[in-house]
């Protein structure tokens, strides 16, 4: 174990170090393309050489490093996660999943492991989409499904994608050729924090991620009538906001009965012209739903489309119900999940299963081949927060949990 | 009837005159001491010259007009309103008062009436509180309530009450000479809109006012804990906004119970640091609760304020409760009300008895006086909106009902 420790204390230190190299002094910022990002990215690169892995930034700025077998033909595993960060972030989310793919890769080395398979540790350019609101910029490059549309996209400040590329001394004409294409994928494994609270609670340090949700995110508005709150009685009110507490309530009450596969959640709302003696005519709010079943999902999203509607009727209440975004759920692969498990039990942790309710790299890459995932405890499940922590003892199981994992895999293939 | 209807039109007219004194061009905006304000106190003076009284502009800006009994220490009646609107205003909350008492001393004094005691027709120049957040200056003037700790508050430009009252020509240091003493007053009497649907659903055009409901504004504060809409399952959640939304709809329910004689409005709220992804970890809102009985209001606040710690205790959420403004609830004088009763029921129209959820200036003057309120029928029940409307054939019947009222009361009194 005491190995295990010190390989999280490396992990750990670099950790830090690429958080220090931030756009905000005194918080940890790498949005996409910019000058701090593109430090972090030379840095991450200078560590994979010095691992003795084929190091390259490709066009879309992924820094690539990799492993290769001796056999011919061999297919690629790749790990990877991103570095890339939202504003004022947490060290943890992606960048762990980097270097603890980092260090399997200088353990394989320095073990001298027959490799039966190539693997590519990548640490992708853009997860976060801050930069340009569209995620997975980085992933996408690498499974083909990069929409040259995107190029176009204009940033905060006007620049377009295909200008930021350029300035980070990409070229947006030959992104195509950073695919790794699909008949060469032999499947992707993705170390990320829970960003949840059920390891920090049960004192668990990894857990298997059996799938990740899906989403549909639906604006809703409710109009009713804005009235004077001294002169219209109880009884002749159209109040929009009364009616949206309603449905909220029981948004909320739906989805603990159905706490097993799904989460529903109101994180917007708006009371129009709102003022605290006016009874509220119009209040515009959202619905964020997740789940691992796609047909529990869309069963979700129409009783809970259904139960709006009848809650507003009942009120005399107008409503409004606008999907602006969905995505499918995507389910983690049997066969690595099955060594993920044994790994897990091999190392004496107990087994928890997740689906994961945030999106991941994983789910573009699901596309084109076989998917695998493993949760870190962090600190009060707390993640987008400078609050965001990862212990060493956690870090360090789950350093042995994916050696095992990687053996098994190795061994499987040769 | 048909000499109703016209006064009614003359009334009417003399209020879309008024109403085109505007700060704005396109809407009704008239607040305290602004030049417009100053062009509609002139116009009301001139307009009460002309009906023969005894007229001035007291310090605070009030446009009095005198009509004197010859009975030697004679009392006197007030009948008034304001002038002043809040902003995009209506053309009728407050000059309808005015215009209306305007016409009914033309009437005495075209019928040339014996008045046993003197009448004073008062336009207060502010009880919106517009200006200076901070209602009732022209009434509290007159009833000797001014407190002059308020000449050194400032409007949004940084001017002081002291220094609108001078450039407005008066003088703060004789605003006490303005009042009338306790002793010298018989009664007051305010016609106003309903501002609520009562009227205009049942097809009434006036209502008697039995009382002004008197009203708690409270600002509660629900923090729970912010977290990531997709990975905290729906058990491990401290959702601030669910937490609301049931207190929310309690409150509602509990008003509907008691709607005979309570009113509860949430009108504002605002979930801090709101994302469509993010559970919500701190929501404030208001709370506005209204009842004509003391008691009872006090009963409603406690039971409510109770109500929004037990659902933040279930819910793990931590209660912040600040009472930010109150004011007590107001009874219309009995034998008022009996007079107008009467001259309801002389002229033909259904009675129908409404509690005031609005504050008026009749609210500073029962510290002094017996006061009496008729409220007119208006479109729908809005107010404060360029929807506002009145129709002329409910202003007729409100003058009819209004010179039966005066005629009883000069009767009693001669």
């Amino acid at each position: 174990m005491s190995n295990y420790i010190n390989r999280a204390e490396k992990v750990f230190i670099r950790i830090n170090q690429l958080a220090a190299i931030s756009e905000d002094e005194g918080a940890v910022t790498r949005t996409f393309g910019t000058k701090p990002f593109l430090e972090g990215t030379a840095k991450v690169a200078q560590w994979m050489k010095e691992a003795g892995l084929q190091t390259r930034i490709d066009q879309i700025g992924n820094v690539r490093g990799k492993l290769l077998s001796k056999t011919a033909g061999a297919k690629t595993f790749v790990i990877a996660s991103h570095i890339d960060t939202v504003v004022n972030a947490g060290k943890f989310d992606g960048p762990l999943g980097v270097i603890m793919g980092l260090d399997l890769l200088e353990q394989l080395v320095a073990i001298k492991a027959e490799l039966p398979f190539n693997i590519e540790l990548i640490a992708f350019s853009d997860e976060e989409g801050v930069r340009y609101h569209t995620t997975f910029l980085g992933s996408k490059v690498v499974t083909g499904a990069f929409d040259n549309a995107l190029l176009n996209k204009h940033d905060k400040n006007g620049i377009t994608l295909k200008e930021a590329i350029r300035t980070m001394g990409g070229d947006d004409t030959l992104l195509a050729v950073d695919a790794i294409l699909p008949e060469n994928w032999l499947g992707y494994f993705e170390i990320h924090i829970e960003q949840g609270p059920v390891l920090w609670e049960n004192k668990i340090p990894v857990a298997l991620v059996t799938a990740i949700a899906g989403q549909k995110r639906v604006e809703l508005t409710y109009t009713g009538f804005a009235g004077h709150a001294g002169t219209v009685p109880m009884d002749m009110r159209n109040d929009a906001l009364t009616c949206a507490s309603e449905f909220i309530l029981a948004a909320e009450q739906f989805a603990l009965q159905n706490k097993d596969h799904l989460v529903a959640t109101v994180g917007k709302l708006d009371v129009i012209g709102s003022a605290s003696n006016v009874i509220p005519g119009e209040v515009v709010f959202s619905l964020d739903l997740r789940s691992p079943d796609e047909e529990k999902l869309k069963t979700a999203y129409q009783h809970l489309q259904q139960l709006s509607e009848n809650i507003a009727a009942k009120r005399g209440i107008m409503p409004k119900w606008n999907l602006v975004q969905e995505t499918l759920p995507v389910v983690c692969d049997a066969g690595l999940n099955e060594m993920l498990k044994q790994a897990i039990g091999t190392s004496n942790y107990d087994l928890v299963e997740l689906v994961s309710g945030a999106g991941h790299d994983a789910v573009p890459v699901s596309e084109v081949a076989p998917v695998s995932m493993l949760f870190v405890r962090c600190y009060k499940g707390i993640s987008h927060n400078p609050l965001e922590n990862a212990e060493l003892a956690d870090i360090a199981a789950a350093i042995q949990v994916s050696d095992n994992f990687m053996n098994q895999l190795i061994q499987k293939h040769q």
